[in-house]
């Protein structure tokens, strides 16, 4: 079989997430190229050194320029915080790798239609790793709604609720610096809803949105924080919150459908709610990631008196990617994402097709999310040219 | 034990909801007046002496005004269509008449501080019947709030779903006439997720909202729709819709919190989904109508690796206006929150203090409810003065 | 309208419970006849007339047996703890009265079997009031597995679990005794699942069972206990549980369907969980009447990939009973099922057709009740002759 | 880090599932042995080496005698049809090797307790793999019950419904062989309902039971039947089927508490439905393995009027394994318990601690099942001595 080299940049919660699926792909799928996990790369030696002798990363290097400068690497895998998926992108592009990237794209519109267009020259293959477009039961409603199952969509109904911030002792970590993150819940998870939304309802035209930092300022941390959603050591001293705790908004799709966005981090009860709705016109769905094997639909061509929502157990194994898995009602968890999005990935490479979502995705759902904190701002409604 | 009368007007579905009450409330309930079911009012003759009949109004009368003037009335009724409410209530406050009052208060902003203050003058009791805050557990999420075990609110996901509009062959009935509805989704149901809203969370400061007419045109009816709900015979024309089939809003409240509401009569699978979620600093509540004797409650102060949604059945004899009813886990229904509505008048009346919520809720609800109409007319956020 | 006089007897619980279906029965449904509040009738004259001015009782009486006697009466509503059952109806059935009776039946198997064959002989209605039958979603079950939906059953998975008992210092009420109740949680509760289970599923055909006596004394209460599940005062005397507070079944239906039942007043957390779920060649419902309103429904022929169950809102126009009372997904309640059965039993009376469940079923019920009760004690499995 | 070499016999389901355990488990948990995939052996030699292949073993046999008496191997892993757990669990343990075998331990509760002797004199450490007990959310109910959280237990409410065998013209698996398989629902699944009674309430002390064959035969099937849970090819002979295909059982802890279990293969809508509640005097918890990453939890402490089931997501670091995978609420799969039951396994090894659930509890559990099916039979309740 045909093997390609990957590199991986950032050895964090997504290092090992990514790893997972780098290593044991070819365990459950049948892969058209063999991904050969070549180097790690992080800043700090001896922790990218750990990381890699328990993934089985052949090497490892500290500067990630160059990773991107390596001949023998095929497969540039982007796992670092936001700042920096700009320039890796770019440069990678440009030597020609292929292109595994981490979520939010960029801090900006403009690096993002940049990443694409660099990437489209390239004529490398680029993927935006939302990867709850893969989880199987959102992967199920997709073809739903492409049967026409649902008919005419007139509501999308999403949140991604999350509580991790609500301490206000929680030290000021790289999320909420807006040089690093970009922006808040917008970019860390609203972005995850407006891909989905973008998915399974199409292209959104307008926003009207309100945003909110309910913390201020929270304690300077020593170094950087640990580990993900970890607070870290306090230094005594305050500093500034520049980024958005909650965002919520409103927006009018092309189709004509309405829809609401709600993404925070001070819900609590909340850890990792990413919740969507959709009616239509003919049925609806419901999707809850904390219930990720499960998708429920409501048909409004069943019996007179029978109608309802149903809960659809999607691991059967006429269900997306599940026959690489277990036997019907054994459960998947949230790393088989990654999984999925590996495969679907190395076999774009291998097809010369495209895979979504892509930059040009990610471009488009910055569009909307930098008009939701345009909208919040300005107190206007955006439009989205 | 004292007496007083009552007057009904309207006998439609809201007549029915509140003879009921009126007609066993002393069964289940300790009240210090007892209401005599007098008279009831409507257009149609026939029809309303076939309700009178059934529940027991003791005479008939076609003509509001004269009802408004009798000697013998204390208590108005008024369960018609929106567009009435203003001069019926008018009329009865300055005949000295108490107020039990269906919602949406009014058509305009102006019309309901108009009713209060003449009210207010007139020195009665005034009552607008937003029904639910008076289902156990909303008053009992009231109570958990009021004591603290919410602490700061940061959220408010309110939605209130339905779908009976969204057969395009459905007639043009009053509830799509601007004339008479004032609105369409916002009056109708929204005014209600408002209601709840300010009860449980605070005032609205500001709001941004989109509204959509999905269907723009329908079969003009013959006569009146029959029942609530219904579609009437098409005579073959068509007609246009003039008032809003959703509307989603975001908003901003006085303490902070930032809230969002949707309303719909195009959300298949719904027909009654009044829902809300509020989450703070130490606890959240989730209440969903179609699951009325539950509340969700999630502690932020339960044990570590503990913490969950519980979903609490309030049923108990603890919970409010339960101890009338039945035993733990014997369910009550919708129609239970009108005799509490009842119970609360009477007592209001003998005590001569105020019940919530009033012609000035009233107000208060449209003021937010015209500021989210008139956003999402002038793609603006309004500030609500 | 023809007019029929009834009588109650009995006035805790069922008598609030009945008198209220009696009451607004008229308000709701198009009866063929009228039902007359005429006498209550209880041991305590003072509580027996307060009773009497609420529910609007025309006239009282103390004596059972003098209110049999009257010519005036043609109903007798029995609302007595079960040992009364027997000698009331035994004795309203020979005087020509129509009998509305509550569960359990009887003591005995042969009382029961005696009621029935007494009660036919004089050719009045006997209705035994296993109210769940009457919920719409359980008659909704009912038609949908008299229509083939479900197919063949395999499997019956009943429940009804309770707490109130499980406070050692609760005192020993009638419900302990077997002189007044005949069983504890088999004749209590598990009688109401035998009924569902019979009315969905068929007849019984053998029984093996185990029972428990949690706690086997308990304080001896002054006078008898005040309400319904509630504890008397204490005398300081300890007196013998002579009851189970828990029995489970495994039971074989006549169908070939095997079947289990679990009854106790020990599982915290339930305090009316009545709960089943049938298994069928081509479906599965599941009741839960904590969740009264709703009825699950797995259809083996949803389309591939989208089968799961589906929870049915049993409120609308089109399932049994909800016309008579309110729009869809407006919730009824416990106490709404004794209307259903009030008009179903005046049906009866006027049409001469029976009505079930009657003393027939009360009287097959009992045989698979003691069947429970003699495999627990025998140990062995007990076949229903 | 000491390395140990297992060999695992039995490639088809358990193999894959415990294959990924084995080869993946230093990723995510610090192990005090590294395992080294030596040997993998089956029958067919093609399709053992392609397994092989896939997974990372090293070496392929089709003879389990000749890997078993191999020196070089420390570990073996019986992942075979039940009938070959006998003859290999004994001469594994005369040759020294620990022991991770599948469930049922056995054909008999004579063969499990010899298992038990032999691997207790041999000094290897034995595991049974009843994975269930290690999935975080059962876990975290052992732990709630250890700490009292429950108080004294009254009721266990357990069944795993599956409905894979509802076709009749499904082949003649090896699963329905008694030769084979043991007995049907009996060992296959309901040992597993066993296995987490034992582990969470007590030893079992008398069994009433009844159980069912709906189909009595089915076709044979050329060869052996595919993969799990599969049907084979007919060869349009017709074969008996020799085992249960549902057992239900009512049982009583030697502790007291009443206890029953439902296990079918003719549950419509259930495919893995492994499910329980246990009722204590101060709380309750429910498992549903569907929602595998959930345990609901009732806590008779929690304040008056606030009491509830509630949802705890078992995905905090805080709960069992959890910290070696994702951040909270990003839900873990069926595959992890193998992970967590490997990685006890080889701590075991290790530490020379026993490890539970093994072969004594293999012979206690298969003394429970086989009393159920001989009460089935002679329709008596067995005591188990």
């Amino acid at each position: 079989m045909k093997e390609l080299n990957v590199a991986i940049i950032g050895y964090k919660f997504m290092g090992k997430a990514h790893s997972n699926a780098w290593q044991n792909i070819t365990n459950f799928f049948d892969v058209p190229i063999k991904p050969v996990m070549k180097v790690a790369c992080g800043r700090n030696e001896e922790d990218v050194q750990e990381f890699a002798d328990r993934w089985g990363w052949e090497e490892i290097e500290t500067d990630w320029k160059k990773v991107v400068e390596r001949d023998d690497i095929d497969i540039i895998d982007i796992s670092t915080p936001p700042a920096l998926h700009y320039p890796i992108a770019i440069a990678a592009a440009k030597t020609g790798k292929h292109i595994f990237c981490e979520k939010p794209i960029s801090l900006t519109t403009d690096e993002a239609l940049k990443m694409y267009e660099v990437a489209e020259e390239a004529g490398v293959v680029h993927y935006l790793n939302h990867n709850y477009r893969r989880c199987p039961a959102v992967m199920l409603a997709k073809q739903m709604i492409d049967e026409g199952k649902l008919g005419k969509i007139y509501h999308w109904r999403g949140c991604y609720l999350q509580s991790w911030l609500m301490d206000p002792e929680f030290t000021l970590t790289w999320h909420m610096k807006k040089e690093i993150a970009g922006s808040g819940a917008s970019g860390g998870i609203n972005s995850h809803s407006v891909d989905l939304a973008r998915f399974l309802v199409g292209e959104i035209k307008s926003v009207s949105a309100m945003a909110k930092t309910f913390i201020k300022e929270r304690p300077i941390s020593e170094g950087t924080a640990g580990g993900t959603f970890a607070s870290g050591e306090s230094t005594g001293e305050m500093g500034k919150v520049t980024v958005e705790d909650a965002i919520s908004m409103v927006v009018e799709f092309e189709n004509g459908a309405l829809g609401s966005f709600e993404a925070t981090t001070f819900a609590i009860g909340r850890e990792n709610y990413n919740y969507f709705e959709i009616y239509g016109s003919k049925g609806a769905v419901i999707f809850n990631l904390e219930r990720m094997n499960e998708l429920q639909y409501y048909s409004g061509e069943d019996g007179e008196g029978e109608k309802g929502f149903r809960t659809i157990l999607a691991t059967d194994s006429s269900h997306p990617y599940i026959s690489a898995w277990w036997p019907p009602a054994h459960n998947i968890g949230y790393e088989h994402e990654f999984h999925h999005a590996v495969f679907d990935f190395l076999n774009a490479i291998d097809s010369g097709e495209p895979i979504a979502p892509n930059f040009y995705d990610g471009y488009l759902g910055m569009k909307v999310l930098e008009a939701g904190l345009n909208s919040a701002e300005t107190k206007k409604q955006i439009d989205i040219s």
